[in-house]
């Protein structure tokens, strides 16, 4: 099979170039927000305009045959895809490629590969599609390494087995959602999880870094879909038991969802599914303000409705993505399911969305969350990855961050911590951006907000700008309590603040378990664990950020 | 506040002794099932019966306070509430009393209190409600210990903060059952947590051993409803955030749910709660056989229904506890709510019965849960662990297993467990006994049977007879691919079936984070994880007993 290559300077494959009128209005959007006249920028990167290092490591002959070296695949594996990692590569910046990349066909080819490098040394950075926002498979692993492998999970890419009986199949760690979901349709199941980057991530990426998903409410994360796990560690094989519930001890499987790589490389799951949606009922509600429609979100939550889509825009957020004009907050509500109508549970919710002054019309249909209000805003949200090839060159700086906070401290935080990155917006850049907010998803104890900012650096050091309003945000988000990242995973990028979430002695239990299954500690380091050798200090695009202040 | 003492040699406290109406019909019950005439027992134990060795150990004179040591107090805390125990107690053969017992009454003493045992290499053994089944609380950890120490956790009791816009306290881990629900109700609140230990068990308890509560589907078990966790540990405090989602790194909670004392002793919790139910509705539902109602559940569950309670009874436990002619399966269907009406969800689960084969008599009102068969099984389910105090010393075995498997394998371990259980008491006591199965939760891809047996041994060696049964048992449990322990936790019974179970990478991870955490290996030794030292050979009840032949 001829696959389009990916793009390793922007999100997508190589024939998804964001089309010129597209790319005009994306502009013109940017060039009216910040009052400038024109934004001129700089043309992708080319292969031909990197010179890499020649690789300083090489596997035995027995393993040749899965790795590669050459440019494209070096560069594709040398970032992920936030807004540094887009900066850094329009920069023609690409200090550490991966030296080699392998492409494991099966657990006993991740096993050797790993053997090898615990020998020689190289550091193995587990690779699945690529699509991580926090520097989580950037091969920056400091001095200590003889070389770096990007271990790219691609080939492991089968449906072992599918349990219609119990609704679970266990699938290999390197399937991609589209063929997941192709592969489990004529079982009339599916996964479900459509994380943003559901085209160009991995299943085996979603369970190591609690990729958030389809579901607003209850089943968030990918976590609760695993029903066990198949790990290679440089120890040795892990199969945990396919169990419905256990109470035996700390759960194993929790030790491996959302280690990011460094605790083992997840080569398959048995994963909980579900028959596909034959019921919807969706509506979008308007309210005058973010904090009516949170408080019609927290009843909902907690009366137990569980929507599938629970997305509270604000005024300004769902104005940019053309769902209102800017004076209301957007609730857009959907509930589904394989078996049972629907309609009574959103009746339901909308008489708690009324209490607290919601306002809303009808749009009839099956398909109403494609329509109106709610298919602006999904149309912009699928479009937005591919908008930064535009905007980065510009030096237009778009990014997101997301976090979790109780309901009790939910409207000080979120004034707080707009504030604070509306005002390292200005320090930065020396004119005013926006900061915008909307729950992806939410619990009945408090919501997930997820920030987006916007404002226009200097192309020529939009990185310094970046880092010191990301820095800020996240110290932000450390002083007001919430968690450093709801789903977007720790990565690099979000290490120093992590390390303050994280109470020190969970680290310490964390590393010590790490030192049992990557003695040599080869994977992944700089991520979430220390190797036996201590922090590797590497902090991916944050190297250069302040330390947290909190 | 003068409480009155809790039995040391059986269930409750010391004034609720079985009344001599009930314990007549109960071993009537049983001598007609063993087709004997009369079983003579021997009286319940007496203080001024053992004579326990002097404590081997003293805290400093700045910890005196906190500590007892009369026998009254070393036997409460000798063991938990086991068949096993039981029969121990009434043979009076106490060999591992806890040197001490200690009453912290702050985090601040459990630190002093454990800085103390390190130093002094004594093992600390958590001690919630004392209601483990599994040996979890009995101090026998081997010789390398210059003594043992209950840590009685019941002084840490108080609920420091109520977040009622979250829903969501913060709770000392020694508050019992009823206190808990008694502190949160003028919140309007409730943790809705109802193990069948309710009366006699703590929230630090459940949260230690994953305890399995109300609810039979959904949130099953005490995980779900942690927002966050206070420990204390020989390493330190640890206090993690209060989050409603997090991705932030493998969830720092789940290491020590389930951690059963060995990683660090849970002295408060933030916990997540709701509304107190006000819809309610409910349905018995019978069915020609287990089988038929099991797919019932299977189909109620995989539609996304979420009964309250989903409790499958097969057709002979249903008889033997009075509520049914033993001819029928009976399902115990409820649905509630704090906010919304449920009759709708009921009427869709009673379709879903109907299509399996499943017919009902309406019992009409609110209290339907408490009426006709259901309320029989209610009653029988109470009072059950009461019972064994008249049964076990007449050499009656009653005791139970509990362990989950997907739908797939269901059929054939149900009737594997129960033959290979059912051989077991036969070669074990020379007579036929009876094994009975309910489902006590149930998930979309799988349930958790819990079993119960039945036989009559000879007092002389009956603890030697159930030995057997439970090792054939917990055999058959581990070969069919079954959990050891759904939500009776692992403790020193089921810790060498545990060690199958587990994947032994897992168990080295663990273990090299109990060493980060209690370098001296004091905590619960034998449970969960493994001292610095290496395993410590311990047992509980089943040193005796055979490995395991898988």
């Amino acid at each position: 099979m001829t696959r389009i290559r990916r793009k390793f300077w922007g999100w997508g494959t190589e024939d998804q170039i964001v089309p010129e009128g597209e790319a005009t209005a994306v502009l013109a959007a940017a060039a009216r927000r910040f009052g400038v006249d024109d934004l001129s920028g700089v043309p992708p990167p080319t292969e031909a305009e990197f010179a890499l290092p020649a690789p300083r490591v090489r596997v035995p002959a027995s393993l040749a045959h899965l790795v590669r070296d050459d440019i494209h695949e070096r560069l594709v594996h040398a970032y992920g895809k936030s807004f540094a990692d887009s900066v850094r590569m329009f920069a023609r910046d690409v200090p550490h490629p991966p030296d080699l990349v392998a492409y494991p066909e099966s657990p006993d080819d991740v096993a050797r590969l790993l053997e090898w490098a615990g020998g020689a040394r190289v550091a193995v950075v587990p690779f699945g599609g690529g699509s991580s926002v926090v520097g989580g498979v950037e091969p920056d692993v400091g001095p200590a390494y003889a070389g770096t492998v990007s271990l790219d999970l691609a080939r492991l890419d089968r449906i072992r087995a599918v349990d219609t009986m119990s609704r679970a199949a266990l699938m290999e760690g390197g399937l991609f959602g589209p063929a997941l979901e192709a592969g489990l349709k004529p079982h009339g199941l599916t996964l479900r999880h459509f994380p943003q980057s559901f085209e160009f991530s991995t299943l085996g990426g979603w369970i190591a870094t609690r990729s958030g998903g389809h579901f607003a409410t209850r089943h968030t994360h990918i976590d609760d879909f695993v029903e066990a796990l198949e790990v290679v560690t440089p120890a040795g094989r892990i199969e945990t038991r396919r169990l419905p519930g256990s109470g035996a001890g700390p759960s194993p499987d929790r030790l491996f969802i959302g280690s990011e790589g460094a605790l083992g490389i997840i080569t398959a799951a048995w994963m909980r599914l579900q028959a596909a949606p034959r019921f919807r009922a969706a509506q979008a509600v308007r309210f005058r303000d973010f904090h009516a429609g949170a408080e019609a979100v927290r009843l909902i939550l907690q009366a137990g409705l569980d929507p599938a889509n629970c997305r509270l825009i604000d005024a300004e957020e769902a104005r940019t993505a053309g769902a209102g004009d800017g004076t209301n907050a957007l609730l857009v509500l959907a509930f589904e399911s394989g078996h049972l109508d629907q309609a009574g549970r959103l009746a339901q919710a909308l008489d708690l969305c009324r209490a607290a002054g919601g306002t809303w019309e009808t749009v009839a249909g099956a398909e109403a969350h494609r329509a109106g209000a709610q298919g602006a805003w999904r149309e912009a949200f699928i479009r937005a990855p591919y908008h930064r090839e535009v905007l980065v060159p510009r030096g237009v700086i778009v990014d997101t961050f997301e976090t979790a906070i109780t309901w009790d401290r939910f409207a000080e935080f979120h004034a707080d911590v707009t504030a604070r990155v509306s005002r390292a917006i200005v320090e930065a850049t020396g004119r005013p951006g926006g900061v915008t907010c909307r729950f992806t998803h939410a619990y009945p104890d408090g919501p997930a907000p997820y920030f987006t900012f916007q404002a226009l650096g200097d192309r020529a050091r939009v990185l310094d700008q970046w880092r010191q309003i990301k820095a800020a945000a996240s110290d932000a988000v450390i002083a007001g309590g919430g968690t450093i990242t709801h789903h977007h995973a720790v990565g690099r990028d979000h290490d120093p603040w992590y390390r303050v979430q994280r109470p020190s002695l969970v680290g310490a239990a964390l590393s010590a378990a790490k030192a049992a299954l990557d003695p040599v500690g080869i994977l992944n380091p700089g991520v979430i664990a220390d190797p036996p050798t201590g922090p590797v200090g590497t902090r991916g695009a944050m190297a250069a950020g302040p330390a947290p202040r909190v």
